[in-house]
């Protein structure tokens, strides 16, 4: 049975937490049917360019254009600003003081997401609905955070116990590493982890790994080993004493060209090194896969399930069997339980104190209403200089769609583009176009309100490092915003900062474990409550079959060259130039 | 005198060479004169939306909209586009076959590059003349890596022995880091040398030194300590020894706020190790700026110019100090030479043939023309990692500015918003946007022929890695240009490919030093002809200065409250908040 102890809910939410609760119940009989798409919430809503806030959105908007009472440095002004477009939840708080945004604004924003029933999907999605329709499967990476026993049900079956099991295989195995009962070959003890895997089986990690160095007291150093280019394997392998390192294979089909060829370098490096695979390989995969196989002895396999997609997994074995090594299985623990608040949040939260919900129906306002088609991530932080490559896949991935859940080509913009680097950097970077540029572009600022090292307190002109930086952190949503005024002034044009540029708050109180499971949660929450909002399938790809399907094709050719075969008549002429070249080792001519 | 082999031209562009002459020695009478902004060149051009050929591109442009037959699918189909739509010069191959051109797109371009002087204003950079008027400043980057006797005249000064004396002070300094006869306070040898810059003092050694990481055979391992969050300099400072560690402080005017409280932190951390700075400390500075003081003495200092930009900066001391202490004077040597050929490319070569320039009109075109508001930097090289956030910081500070030259507001679009990480990685990541987003992005495709480790050949399906990686790099391009047909079948909307995605194609044979100056350059050429084209001053900054200002005010409230004092009646009630919630180290209410 579903327990509301597993959505509980803040006082104030509890009405909310009910009618969460009524959309799962309703929607536990499905998951045994067949999961055609008009059987999901979504297709019971009308269509994100017909729900009736859409058109009163799109007009409220071009009041945004004409009317200059609307601009950010007047509104900023109006008293209780703050305290009506700030929220606190989950252990985060989010202001929204300085996006483009009244009091009617979020009005519409809210009812658009009421019309599209987004909380009623987010709850299906949690509670193991086959979300994912063109694959048929369910989206259940929040089932991997979940430390309560709460059920979720796939197919009529409970899949609870497989996730713990494949969590609580975790601990005992890293604290052999750790204790050195855990040897390689040699008999010495592991000092490296190079994890081989791209993509989802990578960002999230590697972000949340960097996140937390200053909580890595195991001595293990982590590398990652994504890209296919012989320059990161080369180095990475140049790096590292094999003997001493464990190579852990990430892949849930087991099939990604990259990694096989990757893990392929690393099985040889041991052949080489003369050691033995069954005491350096750790895989990460799916049951069954062509990774789960017997015949090829692994130290150890973990596995993942086909209900958490790559980009939704740093909470599986997909991040936690690295990350335990790192940091240790309580701190990963820990970090399970930040992101779990926060899902408990997303999922329970009224619409108008969800955090990761209203961030989503923001970048919706941006995206769709004000046309901006990029965010900046700009993390005040340094340790989360990865957050911005891993939010750019799990939301340019998930949300870069042209077609809904249906396969109906969308007439509508869908995810924006997200780039992003630290501050205070991208001000001595890009910030000039965000400021000066014709257009910029909306920011998440990102912060913690405590350093790790609260011991660097040498000051200049009377403050800390950590205070110099919340200074700029400050300053650049109001610079950003407010622009600067020059009525009465004679104009010197390259001082002209129109402002009205928006920008969000987002504000943790340091980087511990928890708070970077609070972050990575809210990224994906707000991530599905936009697909969820568009009516989008934010859970497959097929965007880069075409490029594989290609790529397989030129592979052909060049095996077939490297075995001395000419080159086949039925490569297009430009591909035959660049693979003449290639073979040639010399610029094309 | 200005001697024609400062320009050596290529037999084909003879003609070119002396129209570039003439138009140099046409502006040396400049170089004295005042520089208001109505004496340069790019004034004596029609502006941008005036020139005849922009109204031909507006109108060309609306046909690539209309037309089904310039979807990129037919135009590939057509013979001899690889010969007509790619070039070879100073050492790099740019093929644009893949671009959404034809032969008129490509003439319409260069004749509005002809009507807007580019050239001109090039060759007058490249003399001396002060094209960045709004500092009254020369922009002579190119004089860095001037290996010949050329003269380059500023205020009638040749001042090209003051940049040969800067860079020769480097040589026998590093030979004496290298050969320890200049060791640190403890008589220890130097292993580690943490550079303390941002921004233009720190983005593209960066990527340079990433880059050539292969070649750095020194012993000498370079850190960045840019951003002034504390976690940065904790991180550093942890892995270091400071008794081996040489700190290489950065910064033209020596007043940037984040890197004098980062050397601050390292004047601290010496005290505290008893190491004697002026046997551990190099400066890289302006001549007289308060970092340049024998009052604070210390092991080196190497000087910079007012009229070479930080973001152009690499090839002078702020790259060539730390870049030789990694790699050898000589090899850093090798970089200016390759950055120095292509300069030579860029300034001689004919338009048609001369690849920044071209590089420059196709990002105009699909930015300007065809609506695309973001290039994304796609090396298929993992040492070029860093590629992406150099180019973004130089391009998107050059150029993300709303006035031009006279301080009018443009009413056009200027510099993209650039973004990227390297292939494959980015095929697991944003991809996936690129190829099924409602829009999609132009993208510039960077390959290397032959990789730095030819050893890696372990081949799966026949292929080693590197011609994997070329597998990928080759598809990539098509699959975004052809889409995918689903003629005659019944369509599968999750795998629409609408294609008609434009990229493309920067090769270089490799990741020698000579290959990393010149894409460098390439991409600084590249940027200043889109600068001219425009009709903006690509070498100042001003959109940067409003935050400044906001960040100072912040700084003095809270130093005030660190003695003690109440927060002002001044500051306004968000960052009130905001900053209450900083003093106390607790999220904002």
């Amino acid at each position: 049975m579903l327990r509301c102890t597993g959505f509980r809910a803040r006082a104030h939410s509890a009405r909310h937490c009910a009618r969460a609760l009524a959309a799962i119940v309703s929607f536990v009989g499905l998951t045994n049917a067949a999961t055609a798409a008009d059987s999901l919430v979504t297709t019971k809503a009308p269509r994100f360019t017909q729900a009736p806030s859409h058109g009163r959105l799109v007009r409220h908007a071009s009041d945004w254009r004409c009317n200059p009472q609307l601009h950010l440095s007047r509104l900023l002004a109006q008293p209780g600003r703050f305290e009506r477009f700030s929220l606190r939840g989950g252990g985060m708080f989010l202001g929204f003081t300085h996006q483009r945004v009244t009091g009617e604004t979020m009005q519409f924003l809210h009812s658009l997401a009421k019309e599209r029933l987004v909380t009623d999907q987010f709850a299906a999605m949690a509670s193991g609905v086959k979300v994912n329709n063109t694959e048929n499967r369910a989206a259940l990476h929040v089932a991997c955070r979940d430390l309560t026993r709460r059920k979720f049900v796939v197919d009529g079956k409970d899949v609870a116990p497989d996730v713990r099991e494949a969590r609580k295989a975790i601990k005992p195995f890293v604290e052999k590493i750790h204790n050195g009962t855990l040897r390689g070959t040699t008999g010495k003890r592991f000092t490296d982890a190079v994890v081989i895997g791209i993509g989802g089986s990578y960002l999230g990690t590697e972000f949340a790994s960097h996140a937390l160095a200053e909580h890595a007291d195991k001595n293990i150093k982590l590398h990652f080993l994504a890209n296919v280019d012989p320059h990161a394997q080369g180095r990475i392998f140049n790096a590292i004493d094999p003997e001493r390192t464990l190579f852990i294979v990430v892949s849930k089909s087991y099939t990604t060209a990259e990694t096989l060829l990757n893990a392929a370098g690393a099985y040889q490096l041991m052949e080489d090194k003369r050691l033995d695979p069954a005491k350096h390989v750790l895989t990460v995969t799916a049951k069954g896969s062509p990774g789960d196989n017997p015949a090829n002895p692994v130290l150890q396999a973990f596995h993942m399930f086909d209900f958490v997609g790559g980009r939704y997994s740093v909470a599986s074995a997909v991040g936690g069997v690295p990350l335990s090594l790192e940091l240790g299985y309580d701190k990963f623990t820990r970090f399970l339980k930040g992101a779990h608040e926060m899902d408990r949040h997303a999922m329970t939260a009224s619409p108008e104190q969800n955090l990761p919900l209203t961030a989503a129906m923001l970048s919706v306002w941006n995206n769709n209403f004000l046309g901006y088609g990029v965010k900046g991530i700009i993390p005040y932080v340094q340790p989360f200089s990865r957050l911005a490559p891993h939010v750019q896949q799990l939301n340019m991935e998930s949300n870069g769609k042209n077609v809904d859940v249906l396969g109906n080509l969308v007439n509508h913009r869908t995810g924006p583009i997200i780039f992003g680097e630290p501050g205070t950097n991208a001000q001595h970077s890009f910030f000039q176009l965000a400021h000066q540029g014709p257009n910029g572009f909306p920011i998440d600022f990102i912060g913690v309100m405590r350093s790790a090292y609260p011991d660097i307190k040498v000051k200049r002109r009377g403050v800390t490092n950590h205070q110099e930086l919340w200074s700029h952190l400050t300053a650049q949503p109001n610079a950003l915003a407010m622009g600067l005024r020059q009525e009465g002034k004679k104009v010197d044009g390259k001082r002209r900062f129109p402002g009205n540029r928006p920008s969000s708050m987002i504000l943790l109180k340091d980087t511990s474990p928890e708070n970077v499971g609070r972050l990575l949660s809210f990224y994906e929450a707000a991530t599905v409550y936009e697909a969820f909002t568009w009516g989008i399938n934010p859970f497959d790809q097929y965007g880069v079959e075409n490029g594989k399907t290609l790529a397989t094709q030129n592979r052909e050719v060049i095996a077939a060259m490297n075995k001395g075969q000419p080159m086949p008549p039925t490569v297009d002429p430009i591909t035959k130039k660049y693979l003449e070249a290639l073979m040639a080792g010399e610029l094309p001519r």
